[in-house]
């Protein structure tokens, strides 16, 4: 059938065709079955959505996305019909009745989902059927692997190419901005694609960015890392295993991370960058990602399981989650504290000692010494590792002479003090990325906290327990009020809320 | 924030805010998420959408829904800040882990999916879920009662009320068209709402409103049923358990239809109007909803018991789901058979002798009579159920005078006959239902098929087999092109497809 085009003056990414009731009983279509519009040569599939009121017969909606990709006008006529649902389709009723897929059916889904022609609901249903049913290793492979395939790769003509990558959960962990200039000066090459927040108070990415540029294509990550050994860029503007931005759109309304998902996301992402060696670092604790020893280890198992099948050199190293690493929690606040660190400048432990057994593994992996951490510890010392952090925010275009203190942090501040002699029961991870994030971090790069005392220090009434900061006073408030009422450090002994009026005391 | 209406001039179900990235971030929130628009006293939910390019910084994209609710003009000025999720987000993430729920929770749950407050992904968990885990009786009932909750009931004054349903998947089962008036000339009340097609040729209201006009409210419903004691309404015009339709829209793009959902939407259904006896049909057989007997007993239990806690009496009759019922399948050609069944005009047996004992059954569970198939054939041949059939189209707007002879009937048509001697192995339902759509059914009234063998009939050498209605020709060509590729009628012996080219022979 023919239609009049009516263009909608937005873009967006999945395509839709918006037409009439009538015209959709005409077709035999329903909302959500698919039709193939035709102008010339060119041909796009779109979702059928039906509008009441301002669509008329005859009359297809479509946004500017698909109108410029098919070269017409407001106005112009279209071929319009049926076509029948992706078979990929067919292959995620298949995992939703619990059976196993092959490697040609993972490929076809998420070669699907790369070029979004599959909807909401069918994404929906795959993601759920892995968390459902999970995925054994070969299906958990080959989806790395479609991962991988379905997006840029780099490969390096010289050098050992190693990574590492952080389990989320854990707010504060700026260790990358300590290990990749560590392992840079080494002699190794590490390409390290990060990504920003989705639900925590900053990324790397977004850690990072305070002090340079992160949006870098790969052929720019290739050249600075083959020039100065690292870099740290947003993965989100390259097009490595862009099936995982994806699912995550999915992921992120629920609330769920499926397993199957998260080892294929994380291993596509080394796998597609060329790494030999591998190191993944899991939080383990409550408020982490990881809540338990045991669940860590059985996740440490299935990254070297998967490792292996890839041809990755890959160890876990189980760290602590149970509270921020580090003092710092916002992307200004982070890269403040991690320049404090390569500077030497009375670091906080939790933050230097993980950073240096996580870059001493991968120094040990690719045998440059068999003293990983005494190593990496005299790279930092030695000022080789703030150097070489120098160059690589000037390749990035960030300013070489940049020192902790000329970092700016919003300059809107309230501290909470103790108000009782006691000791620090808990520090709840949480509430801590909730109050940041109120106070307008990951957006307003200065915006975050600053615990002074963290889990098992003894304070007295009156002492710092910590400082939100703020760009905005609109939103320091908000923090403010918000840490009142859920107080993210407890002191042992402390009265939390009062019935039937609570506040804090 | 304040943000300016950029009016996009479509209406839409679900309620987008459409923004730029930049203000996305300032605000906090992604795709997805939800945010509150404010204009004087009035107030919308809607979801985060990004639109690169098209959207300027401080514009919101909204649609004419959701502009004519707030009475904003394109331009407007609106008040926007970020909500968090309903409550019933959190319950789906409970029924995703495997978790029972609670009667208020699932009441929420349902309320939220009636209001539209629920995105594509949360819908499609909470389907999926019951898919993957299924709900137990309690669950179910529950269901059931938020479903006819949210929704239009109806009660009546005086009488008996009585409905039946047939779980689909057979084609050409028009029986309502002759249980209805028999019911309602034995003195009992039959208020039966049907549905239209979705994937099937002709659903009971296709049928019907080939004869009268089924788009009836609930008003209209009770008043004809009052006064002539039946009606055929379509239920999809009445607000009668609307959650029903949305929980469809996220079924049919899986093909999924979980049994807690088939058991809460037929029997709320049943609930809402007040149906004291209720029989379910179950057809049985390959190619319908319910393959085995086995199965097919499974599910009438459960049909049961859900209507012994909703205080409804119910009897399921499993019937024979394997070909077709009668001759005929598509909108026109059904009607017009269930006419001459009306007329005692040599209408085929497995039309009449179903359709008589399912309205047997209703007459003996209402205590009309201990012999329930005689009392109602008796009505069928006396005339008295054509007579209260012409009632009913009357009361509906149809012409009282109407003959099945009179009923037009698409005037393409196409015969295929017999390639050999020999009987007929199998008439395959799918293969009918894509044939008659390909036709023209539902859409097109005339459109669809008639069948002049069925199986295990003797056939000659040239007899005709089956006939395709249409009333476009390339709907017809398109129609034989099909049959010929697919034979949805299989005569033992029969050679189907020739390899490397393949023609019916």
């Amino acid at each position: 059938m023919k239609f009049r085009v009516k263009l909608i003056p937005v873009r967006m990414d999945r395509s839709s065709a918006i037409m009439s009731q009538e015209d959709a009983e005409e077709l035999g279509v329903l909302v959500g079955d698919r039709v193939k519009l035709v102008f010339g040569k060119k041909s796009v599939i779109a979702d059928v959505q039906i509008a009441t009121g301002l669509i008329e017969r005859g009359e297809i909606g479509i946004c500017r996305t698909i109108t410029d990709y098919l070269e017409i006008e407001d106005g112009g006529e279209v071929e319009l019909y049926p076509v029948s649902k992706p078979a990929s389709v067919e292959y995620i009723r298949k995992k939703m009745d619990g059976h196993k897929l092959t490697k040609e059916e993972i490929f076809a889904i998420i070669k699907d989902i790369v070029n979004n022609a599959l909807n909401e609901i069918e994404l929906s249903a795959f993601v759920l059927s892995d968390y459902f049913h999970g995925m054994d290793f070969d299906e958990i492979e080959w989806t790395t692997r479609a991962m991988i395939d379905t997006g840029e790769t780099l490969t390096f003509e010289r050098g050992i190419v190693v990574d590492k990558h952080s389990i989320g959960g854990v707010p504060g962990n700026k260790i990358s901005l300590l290990i990749v200039p560590i392992i840079a000066a080494s002699g190794l090459l590490i390409p390290k694609t990060a990504s920003r927040a989705i639900t925590s108070a900053s990324g790397t990415a977004d850690t990072m960015e305070v002090l340079a540029n992160v949006s870098l294509s790969v052929d720019e990550i290739k050249e600075i890392t083959e020039r100065v050994g690292g870099v740290i860029a947003w993965g989100g503007a390259t097009n490595i295993a862009p099936a995982d931005d994806k699912i995550i759109r999915v992921e992120y309304p629920l609330s769920i991370d499926p397993k199957p998902q998260l080892l294929a996301s994380v291993m596509a992402k080394k796998g597609a960058i060329g790494a030999k060696h591998v190191v993944i670092d899991i939080p383990v604790g409550a408020g982490s990602k990881v809540p338990t020893v045991e669940k860590g280890r059985e996740l440490a198992n299935d990254f070297v399981e998967l490792g292996r099948r890839l041809g990755l050199n890959v160890t876990c190293v189980l760290t602590y989650g149970g509270q921020p690493v580090g003092r710092t929690v916002g992307p200004a606040l982070e890269a403040w504290e991690a320049l404090k660190a390569l500077e030497n400048a009375k670091p906080p432990r939790s933050l230097v000692e993980k950073a240096l057994g996580v870059a001493g593994t991968l120094l040990e992996m690719a045998g440059i010494t068999v003293n990983g951490i005494e190593h990496a510890r005299k790279i930092l010392e030695s000022g080789k590792a703030l150097e070489k952090f120098r160059e690589i925010v000037e390749a990035q275009g960030g300013d070489p002479n940049i020192k902790s203190d000329d970092v700016p942090i919003g300059d809107k501040t309230y501290q909470f003090t103790s108000p009782i002699d006691g000791a620090i029961a808990h520090v709840d991870n949480k509430r801590i990325v909730k109050v940041a994030r109120a106070a307008g971090a990951p957006k307003d790069k200065g915006a975050g906290i600053m615990l002074h005392k963290k889990g098992g220090q003894h304070v007295k009434v009156g002492d710092p327990l910590f400082t939100i900061y703020a760009e905005k006073e609109w939103k320091l408030d908000r923090a403010v009020e918000l840490a009142m009422r859920e107080p993210p450090v407890v002191v042992s002994g402390m009265v939390l809320e009062k019935y039937p009026s609570y506040r804090y005391i």
